[in-house]
């Protein structure tokens, strides 16, 4: 289950070479509008002062971090603008790998499938605990399998790829194992804007000095290649993985933290809204016309992702690329998301085309 | 001499609470302008359709890279952007130290600050080799101290803090060091379109196995904050780096590396040229005066720096505050950069106000 560095690029390449038309929906790549104050943010910055243009602090600037730690009820201090929620998985789960306190993390699988590459790279082992293809993880695994081996253990919420959105009841749990094992609960929430069921409840509910919540603007403000988002730690760890930071990046960039700040201060809840109106939308367009055809998919509670599967059609790479090819529809081999959804195949709602993807696959599997 | 994370963040926050007029010398932050077709850039961003919101390519967009490569000789799957010379550095490095050819890391007494932290992290032992305050690295202390356990050379020419340019011939020969002793030569450049000498030589005029340049835009186009780097790889070291890349930032900021493309595209040399005669210039007014004021410096062949002592004042901290309240002169302590430099200061040129400085600086400690 080690990740494939080249597999979403593989996909994405075989679509694009495709012959014919090819329905994408293989990225998490928002297709709708970005707020319009980013846009504008952009321009504004095209005309400051030439000292603009130079380091922001390491840990980003100053206006962004404090808005952030408004909206989250954290201090100032506890907050990192990092590139992305993937700088900032990288520092939470090396902070909690580096205390001393273990070498093993534990993932779920099904799991993002960046995960298990940074958890090598930072020379830890994964421990995989299921929570099969509905993605809901019961608690009393993860107490199971959790030890004083345990450094960390890393949850996504909504989840990429089942959709499941934990109850607060199983992330306080998750919280307080954390607590128990000297471990560090690492919830990435890059999804929070997404959910669609109402349930959704971030580790930052629990104040605990082992949880580091991570977050982003990429998929909330549709902003995917601008690389802005945040990780949030408790007081003890936050100067390492300041360090952590500078060493690495040094710093993020500028133009595109300024352009976040005006996206917040300016962004009505409507635009959320809107959004949150046109997944769900399409999660049931899509949905509808799998349950029309008998197919078997999850219904997802939050994020922009429905695991699919079809008899005789396993979650491989070469399913995908036969549907590709012959059904005219991509999107990504479960197998690429562990064990437990190598049956199923993940299908990104990044399109308004998703009900014609549905029967496209509904005909083609007939 | 480990890399200490607040210590310019210190000097900084020092010099902006200081009481009275300061002249702010401590970072290597231009004061000049960036090239209009940047700030053209960002405003042509704010336009752009949706999609290119989106992730860019993992290892940067296409023509950034293409230009890049042409202008640099090199292959374009060689290149990889990223965040700014620092992750260029960092991914080098761990590059260097994970092919389980050595864990040792030459690097040159002074030395840039972020290189031992960078080797630290990375579960390297850093060896120094001494070069002097005069910066010039003499190839034969280097061979000496390179061995089987060498898994990196880490250089930067011109050089900060000394302003050392190495010649042709050091470059050379530390490329064949490397060669010889199964290990990588990591050339940091950032600096080149500073070379005040005429002699700057890039380690890529050696096609070689055992190198890798590392280089940004944040110097040569004055935007330090945007975040635009690159280093270029051997094709047999290039895809491990591209994966560490992705595990740590997935991609950098692709309006930054836009406006940067569209800078290189239209900036003439002009602009780099205007630049090098305000440098040249202001080196001439800052060591005419420490000149006349009978103060010892180190005159730089590139780069942004000035290294001075002042007999009484050692390069320490406790001298640098001293300097900043009495004075009115914000530099770096040399002690920053290695034990040869701790007799020294640090004053970076990035302000119209240097003349001054030396004459504030030569009548205090006079």
């Amino acid at each position: 289950m080690e990740y494939e560095t080249p597999l979403f690029f593989h996909v994405m390449g075989y679509a694009a070479d495709a012959e014919g038309d090819v329905i994408d929906m293989v990225s998490g790549n928002p297709d709708w509008e970005p707020p319009e104050s980013l846009r504008e943010g952009l321009r504004e910055y095209a005309d400051f002062d030439a000292d603009r243009f130079q380091y922001p602090p390491s840990e980003g600037i100053r206006p962004l971090r404090e808005e952030i730690a408004a909206r989250r009820g954290v201090g100032v201090s506890q907050v990192v603008l990092t590139n992305g929620a993937g700088e900032a998985n990288y520092l939470a789960m090396a902070r909690a790998l580096e205390r001393g306190a273990g070498s093993e993390v534990i993932l779920t699988d099904p799991v993002y499938s960046y995960y298990p590459g940074k958890t090598t790279m930072l020379g830890g082992r994964a421990h995989y605990v299921s929570a099969g293809a509905d993605g809901q993880l019961d608690p009393s695994v993860v107490r199971a399998a959790a030890s004083e081996d345990t450094a960390a253990i890393v949850v996504n919420t909504p989840n990429n790829p089942t959709g499941a959105v934990y109850p607060e009841a199983t992330v306080h749990e998750l919280v307080e194992i954390a607590e128990t094992n000297d471990a560090i609960l690492v919830s990435d929430e890059v999804y929070d804007h997404y959910d669609l069921s109402g349930t959704f409840t971030s580790a930052l509910s629990v104040d605990s000095a082992h949880r580091i919540v991570t977050n982003a603007f990429s998929k909330s403000l549709a902003i995917t290649g601008f690389r802005v988002g945040y990780a949030i730690f408790p007081p003890h760890l936050v100067d390492d993985a300041k360090s952590r930071h500078m060493l690495v990046n040094v710093a993020g960039s500028r133009p595109a933290q300024y352009a976040v700040l005006r996206a917040l201060q300016e962004t009505d809840p409507a635009y959320h809204e809107a959004n949150r109106d046109l997944l769900r939308e399409r999660v049931d367009l899509f949905t509808g016309a799998l349950e029309s055809a008998g197919a078997d998919y999850v219904e997802p509670d939050g994020a922009f992702y429905v695991l699919a599967r079809f008899d005789g059609y396993p979650g491989t790479l070469e399913t995908v690329e036969q549907l590709i090819d012959q059904a005219g529809v991509a999107g990504m081999p479960g197998s690429a998301f562990g064990e437990s959804a190598s049956s199923w195949l993940r299908f990104a709602l990044v399109t308004p085309r998703v009900e014609e993807a549905a029967d496209r696959l509904a005909e083609y599997v007939a």
